[in-house]
């Protein structure tokens, strides 16, 4: 591991470098005069020396890891992790779509939407039953009815449902319904959550926080791989930028690029939450399967008109038909598959 | 209530919104020819509505909510409500100093910085039981351990206590020991988890997501003061901005000054979080009090260099002392007063 | 028009709009009892009107600017305006790749990159005499003898030449060599520069300021359309973000699709500027587009460690020819063409 | 000097980052085996050599530049430079008010302004002869004609001018009538206009850019100082964030305050700009002040209902004796001096 210490540093700040290092066992070097680039070496680094380096005081930051790599790393030449939820497959050159409403508000329009999206090749259901609200006065989702109508359409309709959950506490009784638990931009940086998900053992699609940087992102999927559970989806659902009246995000495309190449993780679009409006949902579709996007993630409404929440971005079946063919056109210039199996096929 | 909907909407649209307004009992007439503007009378205005409004497909904007007030909103001429927390006062014109480490970490220690800390008149003692860490491999914090070294010191000391919460199941054992229940950044936007912070009943201290406009601030504590909470501290503790090169977070002063016009409220401020870097927490913190802050919270730890965590921005407590001195200069000139009298004379 | 006027307005800020709009002529209309509302009518609406509007402090908003269409505005139904610069085209569903090195450096090398690109269809070389650089000590091109070189390479290669011109005063000796006039993200908010390149007459390509919103990138295009020359290409090449560590520049996508329906000018993506790393160059050029671009600029060096400027992110020709045949098959899909006659061919 | 390879670097590109180095007199010394810390040495730094470094594509970083220091760096234990212009004082220990009305629009009501803004301890006026404007329908400013009632307001107020230029063939006019030439955020990074403006050797107030990071405006002094004039102040006037919503920019206090440790050049303040409204001038000035600045510049506007452009921002007389009152006070718990004397006393 390689240390770059302060300029100038306290002989008490330096002292406690040194002591941390040898703590863990290292054996400490200076390269430099100036005695600001500390070699370590002699013991196998690990990501928690890394870590506590970085927050020590002295160290201007750490310039090399060495062999100290975090889970989430893609070692060099390690193929994609494929994760699958009933018939969804993402990674390792197939890519899935996810549709259906924002929120869960009925039953027979859930399974409506559900028959109709799976007929356009989603193998999962999106639907909240717990809905993360800016205003206390805006609709909160259905709840524990909410899950119970995502069972009775997942036994009926027979396709895969990925669900949102908040609360800790939710996470067994969430787990009774969903294929696929989603953690949602506004809970990205909560580790508890994260702890009691990733332990739960379900795969997990991870939202990136619209603040959050890309190495924030990572680490949040970090908390969930450390808990021993591998089947994490990124999903990048764009960030905050400094015009708000175009779209309500910026979708980071260029991350998505990024995060193939940095992690084999699987990562997917969310272009409904990227754009904000309906019209914009196909065209940043599109930009998200070029750029590498194992799947998408798309809010759809039969009658947008009368949505609780997020009407404004729910694209109608017929506009899903249209991103799901232009799924499988881009896809395919690159020889890579669109999953299509359902939940009855894939159990079958 | 004004609403102004969405050119060249179709039918399905305007009679969404037009049945929605019916059925909270409001009439509807519409002002201009272009049938853009929608004028609803006839019955109070909720923040309800307002919030449904804001979510229908149909609607651009709710230009006036009407009589439909926010609880956080300040009514013409309310004065600010004042909260108090253990010998702490913040608002109606006192200001109080809140310090300690960035995490609990050695009982010791800890009653150390709380009697130097108070000596420099702060009435709460700040430190982290449980501590929001963007990587699983960094310092997490003791928990509950953590805790019962809090309620040691606060009994020992008779300094007040104020500690972050972050799952929602450790709001009850975080109580027992706080005099004020701490909301992070990162848990901002957690509605479970402000949900139960506020039945809890205690003083809260929110601060604002990196990543959160003024408006979701609000609202976040909104969410707070719907349970009957009436005791929430905003803080303002520095944005996202693009150059990270300079101070690890905007300081937004902006915000500071509108927030006091714009709800009865108190406002503090974090130079700490905002800065990241010592140097800098004193021009910050003086800027937060004269753009109008009722305290100021600051990290302060004997020796930075052997912190777990944000020692980087740690002041020693001399240096808290010139932020006293500046704290209490600044207020004189606007006739504030500095609270300054700590628990045990709070409770005599 | 319709005006907003801000809530419990001074008489002499009322007076002031109302003697504005009098002075218009147009007729006063208050829709609303709060008098809120300002409706203007019996003259017809001219964007000097609204901007003024905009101005006075008076007015909350300009709730709609009724008939006063500003000049980028695309009319309901109009189709692309299709600009011809040398061989590219433009817009109307055909799309030209500008391709070059960052800055001129060698007239021998220049030649050799021009007929490589061009070999792979670009009908624009790209290459800066005058490069916009944030420090002093950096490499400014080579000024009047790097047009002269463009020049030699234009006569020998039968390319057509698009180069950055920052000074007003440079205006006509550019015009001598180039085919389209670049104005770079630093000067988009330069109205003395914007007015000389209007008025030269040749094609501009107008690239997006890095803080700009899309509002302000459209009304940089508006002075050079009220020139009254129509021949404007829209360039987005990425905005700021608050995550340096994984690209340089945000590519908004999300802006690329918008401009397509908000304005009959043709838009272009630079995605080396976007990305500041060669490796993801090829993602986001086709994730720009997927997103509706007209055309690619693109960064190349034969020997990137050796350029002057921007050697990161440049690509090598066989990278380039990566992407020409992306963007060729992207555009198939969509039954839009790939412009590739040549300056001879054009003007034979 | 210490530059950072990238990792893995090819054969070409280390043999390009040796050349360069060996070209401009030093000697090369790789500090570790993986041959990434490279250290040069035997010749002295130059900023030249480090900004050429910083361009190789090679290269990851100059981790240290050695002796090569620019310009605007404050050498250890160097006091300010104090810049003097008509009778304002900028730095140490010494600070200034600017203060007018956007745009000069009215010669008589120009004079009006500057007497009375003079009366409250102004020492130069500010007024826009040349109006930098998002669009170009919007008042541009009077020109020429703006510069002679410039001229005529200093000669009979006897009050110091400070106007914008945005053109370089405008530098030399501008410069007949003003004591101090504003560049302003829009143009921050037009290098030709720094240039022009730098040589004209009058005193420089150079706005950082809304989308500018610190080192860019750092940068951009430099080309001031590249000229020779030393005579550079620094406006911070607040940069683009994501919620527009509350003030119109975010004022970056925390980039004031790292500004007096990072330059030996005068900072100010423009409380105007970043707010975008009247009532939030006050106390962002306040803030400005305490965080260390050397002035403030400040619009004024007898009747902002009448302003041609920014009359939401202005702040009357009446306020504008309370800024400067707050002004004196914080300065002067600082033990520092609020500069009055004028342009009359300043020349006698």
């Amino acid at each position: 591991m390689l240390l770059r210490l302060k300029k100038g540093l306290p002989q008490r700040q330096l002292d406690a470098v040194l002591a941390e290092a040898r703590g863990f066992g290292y054996e400490c070097k200076f390269l430099d005069e100036g005695r600001q680039l500390l070699a370590l070496s002699g013991a196998p680094g690990r990501p928690e020396h890394r870590s506590r380096f970085e927050d020590l005081v002295g160290v201007a930051s750490v310039l090399d890891a060495g062999d100290a790599r975090e889970r989430h790393e893609r070692a060099p030449g390690r193929p994609d992790h494929v994760v699958r939820a009933a018939g969804a497959v993402f990674g390792g050159g197939v890519a899935s779509l996810i549709a259906g409403p924002c929120a869960v508000e009925d039953v027979t329009r859930v399974k409506e939407i559900a028959k109709r999206v799976q007929a356009q090749g989603a193998t999962l259901l999106r639907g909240g039953a717990y809905k993360p609200r800016t205003s206390p006065y805006s609709f909160q989702g259905l709840g524990r009815a909410g899950l119970e109508m995502l069972a009775e359409v997942r036994a009926e309709v027979g396709i895969g449902i990925v669900t949102e959950v908040m609360d800790p506490r939710e996470v067994e009784a969430t787990c009774e319904v969903a294929d696929m638990l989603q953690i949602g931009a506004r809970s990205m940086s909560s580790s508890p959550l994260l702890l009691e998900v990733g332990k739960a053992g379900k795969p997990v699609l991870l939202k990136r926080g619209f603040g959050a940087t890309v190495r924030e992102f990572l680490l949040a999927a970090e908390y969930l791989l450390s808990t021993g559970n591998e089947d994490v989806v990124l999903c990048e659902r764009g960030v905050r930028g400094f015009d708000s009246g175009v779209t309500r995000n910026l979708l980071d495309v260029g991350a998505v690029a990024h995060l193939k190449r940095a992690t084999h993780l699987p990562v997917v679009v969310d272009p409904s939450h990227a754009a904000g409006r309906a019209d914009l949902v196909r065209p940043l579709a599109r930009a998200g399967i070029v750029a590498g996007a194992d799947g998408l993630i798309v809010e759809v409404h039969p009658r947008p008109a009368e949505a609780h929440s997020d009407g404004a971005q729910a694209i109608s079946v017929d506009e899903l038909a249209q991103v799901a063919a232009d799924m499988r056109a881009l896809l395919d210039l690159d020889e890579r598959c669109f999953a299509t199996q359902g939940l009855e096929r894939a159990s079958a």
